[in-house]
């Protein structure tokens, strides 16, 4: 079935991403993707009449897929387009990063973790010692705490509403295992943890997270970790705010309480109203989003599967639900098994748009009975001083011509 | 603890991948990756002193880390690196991939999908509307039915040995609901499945399969399928061969017989002992591999972990077991949950070295009662005429200085 010559080439606007590879970022300046070229694709008429390219040592990507992670004006992060994406599983290079000193680039034999403090006997571990000892890998999610944006208008995306939350298979030892190791001390309540990043990044911990689930990870979907998510190794805190899983980890202290460092005090502490604060407020609550239809798309009337991902800190999904009336009635969506804990799970629902303007809200309820809340709800509880640990109920508005905004009232 | 200045820069022998993008292969013949070239990293003396790269639109490997593919000479093949990867899921870029017309390059926006034949009405869908109807998403392997050397020896490595087996989470429509859809009539037993690439690869299939969990996927690891693997869309039968799995699908002819196509007399069909032969043998059947240790690698003395994937076509994992004695007894190792049907699953086992030469080999089992068989059952049951379909236990012995070689006896 040849087509005509005059649809051999097709422009094609393509991401960013095939112009500009990681590390050669002069001139990205802006926050969206818009560096987009215009690119001839070479497609031919009948691909049965032409053989195509052979094996290759590394796949890439279709040139008419180029899902791009949007970067931040400073280029601290990057979020993960999660309206391109389908299923659970994040690629790796598609992970949001977060960073306060860079990308450090380490030499895997040269890495070392050290454990050391309220212990009975300081060790030193090197990579190839921390893989001798007994490994797990876990589909997880990882989110940071301040997976919200400042400002939104109708052309916001899920990109840039929750693109700070990703999910991998991750693969390492738990810390319980290097704790009984080294021989943690009843006394000791807490640890730190500190990373070799230019920012020397560093946390407390309460030990009972490592007796829980923490894992020492080296492992990413399916390979070593990316050097943007803690490569060699980094702590990983299933459920728990990003930016406690230190990354590109050297040194664990056990002690008696908190260490009380800058990224706990000035930073990733929730101030109240009234003069309070929360703090070592740890735990993701549950969230949802629709990743379809979403802004930016445009849909046509009938039947379609509304799809979204939605994921809670604290265990398991119980629920998905949409709203098509404002929060009066929810319908109950389809949750993909297997449900894993803390982990993204993919819902859907089959619905058919009749045309008329129209509103879809997602909300979830976790395994522990924590319903996702409003923004409204959120406000009263803490008021408006904080930018960490938000997670409204969100949505989008379906206008007659299809095109779908961002839902931008605060209702509820 | 900046460390001294020579040790500042690192020669490294990199993977082939970083000089060799995907489609410029000028001057690979070989079917190791040995045009690894040397290269210098300039790895900072003390990473806490340099400011990092920034965040990148897209992610990219750290020079330490650099797995690739292992190319068939003529390129029409490439293995998974089993012996690089942990946990279970396969990077998109790392999936094994086998054409015999090359990739084609197909426009998502030409794209179309007829069903015709014995229907009650012949449709064609868009890619869009394929997109529209509700989806699954599984993580399921994907194995071809040529998964074995012709020759081994003891440098032969996992990759050689079953590296056209990988896994991905697929998402996409149910076959059964696009064959409610076309009205399939009761009379059609088994449908054509064609691809658009040079081959215009073409295979029967049993309707049955269709009812059962045939997809036609669109999405592989969280994204579009790869151009390797049939994007846009394809054929996808969890836990059959392979080549049934028609990617780049164009069409779907329902008839009431199978179609006889070269790739079912020609090809993909078993030659036996006394001038027989097995055709359509769909399913792949239990397999194990141990991934570590193995060739390539060295061991030192001590406790280390086992580690390996073992998967079936017919359905769960039941165990894994390792034997250190040439078969004789057999240990049961642990199995990473969640256990799905279909899948790799990861298998391990603490193991303490003694500095003595040894054997380990890895046998599966899986939940229909079907035990991996010894090379010398398969050869006894099928005779040598075949080169599908072998799925033997292998494994590796361990020198007294640590190396690891392949284990090249055929024994049981």
């Amino acid at each position: 079935m040849p087509k005509k010559p005059s649809m051999n080439r097709r422009t094609f606007v393509a991401g960013a991403a095939g112009a500009l590879g990681a590390g050669v970022l002069k001139g990205v300046t802006g926050v969206t993707p818009s560096l987009a070229q215009e690119a001839e694709i070479p497609v031919p008429p009948d691909p049965t009449r032409v053989q195509g390219p052979p094996a290759s040592l590394v796949g890439s990507r279709s040139p008419f897929e180029q899902p791009v992670r949007l970067l931040h004006p400073r280029l601290t992060s990057s979020r993960t387009p999660l309206q391109d994406l389908l299923g659970t599983v994040t690629p790796s290079d598609l992970h949001f990063e977060r960073h306060h000193g860079g990308v450090p680039l380490i030499d895997p034999d040269r890495y070392s973790l050290l454990i050391h403090g309220m212990v009975e006997r300081p060790m030193v571990f090197t990579l190839e010692e921390l893989k001798r000892f007994p490994s797990v890998s876990e589909i997880r999610f990882m989110e940071c705490a301040g997976n919200f944006p400042r400002n939104a208008g109708e052309e916001t995306t899920p990109q840039q509403i929750c693109g700070l939350t990703s999910q991998s298979e991750w693969t390492g030892v738990p810390l319980a295992t290097l704790f009984r190791e080294v021989g943690v001390l009843p006394e000791a309540t807490w640890f730190l943890a500190e990373g070799q990043d230019a920012a020397v990044m560093t946390r407390s911990i309460p030990v009972e997270k490592a007796w829980d689930d923490a894992l020492i990870a080296y492992g990413q979907n399916g390979e070593a970790l990316r050097p943007e998510n803690g490569y060699p190794a980094r702590l990983f805190l299933p459920g728990w705010e990003g930016n406690a899983s230190v990354k590109w980890l050297r040194r664990i202290e056990l002690s008696d309480g908190p260490f009380m460092t800058r990224e706990e005090t000035s930073r990733y502490t929730d101030p109240l109203t009234g003069g309070k604060a929360r703090q070592f407020s740890f735990v993701m609550d549950a969230r949802s989003i629709i990743t379809h239809p979403c802004h930016p798309g445009r849909v046509t009337p009938g039947w379609m599967e509304v799809r979204g991902i939605a994921w809670s800190g604290r265990g398991r999904i119980r629920s998905a639900e949409l709203s098509f009336d404002e929060g009066a009635t929810w319908h109950r969506a389809d949750l993909q098994e297997p449900i894993l804990p803390k982990a993204h799970v993919r819902f859907r629902y089959m619905w058919r748009w009749d045309g008329e303007e129209a509103t879809i809200l997602s909300r979830t309820t976790d395994e522990t009975g924590y319903v996702q809340p409003t923004q409204r709800e959120l406000v009263q509880a803490r008021g408006v001083g904080t930018s960490y640990h938000l997670n409204p109920i969100t949505g989008w508005r379906i206008r007659p011509d299809g095109t779908v905004v961002y839902r931008t009232e605060v209702w509820g």
